[in-house]
């Protein structure tokens, strides 16, 4: 049975799109997760703040890892997130999982999303199902 | 006053993110959205689908441009969307925006996205908040 | 195996709340309900309006009643409600049950609370798991 | 200008749903609030458990004490709750409410709900509107 590390690696792998967020792994343990990324230029809205899909995008790859680090591959079912404060050029945004209940088939977990100052930027909820596959 | 038109042109104007996206208007008028994108190699995840963060920045985008198009500045409070169907390379994607309830300060908006198929990929609903600026 | 109705009637059969409630079941079909109930007093808070617990219970009891009708017993994992408009003594309110998308696990439902003037006084939105066990 | 517990006074004087539901204050401060209740035969379902909306409204009516303990009138605008872990007769259910952010017009909250066991049963999030309406 592949580590939470292996898993997250093998997820990381050929995951253009983190790729391009530049996504940076803090750290992972069984059911845990923690990354970053910096918001770059791209990532603006016509506001000039980063655009909420960028926010949303950490910490659904957050979820994603955290759960699919038990061992059995998961997809998330629904998410909710709550924007709180406005994110801008050159932010670093940290997401950090919190399992709230882990179930058979259901998991429901937090996601903390700061920036470099420890401010909440926004609170993300999130429900995935655990298949039977193994990773 | 601004038409629904211009001020979504004043939004997508230096909206870098959304033109990485390739967000392309189909139809604005006031308080209603429709937008789509075709999902490219660089949206997608380690299980080579698109990433969840795509589908939620595009419902996210036609959230913003549907209610800022009444002519008062709109935030969006609060998000939930439920991911119903693998996206795919290639797919596109189409959301469109349904007026729930408008109140002085809050409203209400479903966003139903489907794809090339008429598929529902997923449903999302949103909170704005109406400043009193205008655009 | 037994029909949409009987399922219902079942399920209403020694249900203590929804009979305080006063729930009147409109329309039963497969994956389908309409219910409702009549404000009284014991159902104000202190602002002399229906408490959101009342139109939650009749939403997340249309729910129910609408999943289990598919023949397999079903729970609802989450739900979310959104109250547009304030709820007075003796208004009928009435829920109805929209299909999102029915997997093999996982179903999504809208349900659509308007009062009798026919107006939305709140949208709900729930997740529901059906498990391998017949009615 | 009143208390936080003199607000919540008033808001439960004359609030009959509470008072059919028996909720009990274990603490009010300024923007926080516990409370709790113990589940009767007419709060079961056809189960033999609690309904969803008994759990619902306790939460919801910590969200209402918590918030408008800061001074103004505050409204919920949208909720949330994730269903963990089924309700039996006679069980103590206790809400306690998290703020997760206050601006000046919105806040956001968490409400964790437990059992006598002190086990997760739900997970509720909302959101509030603050008006200019001082208690």
């Amino acid at each position: 049975m592949k580590s939470p590390a292996e898993i997250v690696r093998l997820m990381l792998e050929n995951d253009a799109y983190s790729n391009w967020l530049g996504i940076c792994v803090q750290e992972i343990n069984e059911g845990f997760c923690k990354i970053s990324l910096q918001v770059n230029a791209s990532m603006l809205n016509g506001f000039q703040i980063a655009h909420g899909g960028i926010t949303y995008a950490l910490a659904d790859s957050c979820l994603a890892f955290a759960a699919n680090s038990f061992g059995n591959k998961a997809v998330s079912i629904d998410t909710t997130i709550s924007h709180l404060k406005k994110v801008s050029l050159n932010d670093v945004l940290t997401a950090e999982s919190e399992l709230i209940n882990k179930g058979k088939k259901v998991g429901v977990y937090l996601v903390h999303i700061k920036n470099q100052e420890n401010e909440r930027v926004a609170l993300f909820k999130g429900h995935v199902h655990f298949s039977s596959e193994i990773w």
